[in-house]
């Protein structure tokens, strides 16, 4: 099966750091020919899922601007340049819970959009958790912090109290992560 | 807790159908003001988690552009003008599967990129399929239709195999749907 080829690339908008749009001519696999389809470059980020007992998570309660509303979501963040998907979701935990985990796993990494890109997602599992300092968010956010149980977690997804897609894949992935430990 | 206010907003891009870029102004729930918020409108999409036997699921191998190459998803696809998402799913699974369901269910809605919007990925599981005719996929892609066993999705997810988020969530929220299905 074979890829698309790229014949033209003409960059629309700059706005770095946050974002770059494209404008591309692409050749399909079966030959055709597109002169406007569009790409999106943008910052990577990691989200956690940080399991704090047995039976709880670390959730954030925020505005974001994306779904026009306060809901609840997973402690997440951008990549600093050069900085590893670990490194920015060790520190995202940090500065916005003030807790550090002693075991951490990686549950996946996804593009965001399928068909424009957007940067990626670097989803991760932290458990055993140590209260280091005072939660100091160095972001846009106001945020509350708040352990969620896990049995509401479905219903919290369900009924659009987690509004970010970014907060969903860390809950479901960390959610079935919760229940293949629980069999070992 | 306050929701952020946008004071101005330009659209810089008018990628109809598929996209517009904006710059808005915006001032935060702490008081102060952001000149050069960026936030992009793009069209909802559903994807489908269709259960084919009680040990496997329909997936689709194609070239994502967005991810750079073939990589395993689920069926998806745009709402059209006007569509409703669930009606948006039933012929989504239709073009590109052949199949239709006799069970739907919602797992949730989400917008896809917190900070800038991106529009809506709305989830569905689907049981009990009966095929109808030959998948016709009227889209930009070519497919491969493939059965996989719910037993090796985790790995899939986790080893990249499984590139884009929309079918990530897909996969994630089924699993735990099948696995509250199979308690009941």
């Amino acid at each position: 099966m074979k890829s698309w080829e790229i014949l033209a690339r003409k960059e629309l908008v700059d706005a770095s750091p946050w974002l770059k749009l494209y404008k591309e001519t692409v050749r399909r696999e079966d030959g055709t020919i597109i002169s406007d389809y569009y790409t999106i470059d943008q910052r990577d980020f990691a989200v956690i899922f940080a399991q704090i007992s047995d039976d709880e998570i670390l959730c954030i309660r925020h505005y974001k601007h994306g779904a026009k509303r306060v809901n609840l979501g997973l402690p997440a963040g951008y990549l600093e340049p050069g900085e590893s998907p670990v490194a920015a979701a060790k520190r995202e935990l940090l500065e916005e819970t003030g807790f550090v985990a002693q075991e951490w796993q990686r549950l996946g990494a996804y593009v965001v959009d399928g068909n424009r890109g957007c940067g990626n997602v670097h989803v991760f599992f932290a458990r055993h958790l140590v209260k280091k300092q005072e939660p100091n968010p160095d972001d846009l956010e106001t945020i509350s912090l708040e352990t969620i149980r896990l049995d509401d977690l479905p219903a919290l997804l369900l009924n659009g109290e987690i509004a970010t897609l970014g907060a969903a894949i860390g809950i479901s992935l960390g959610l079935l992560k919760v229940k293949q430990n629980n069999k070992e």
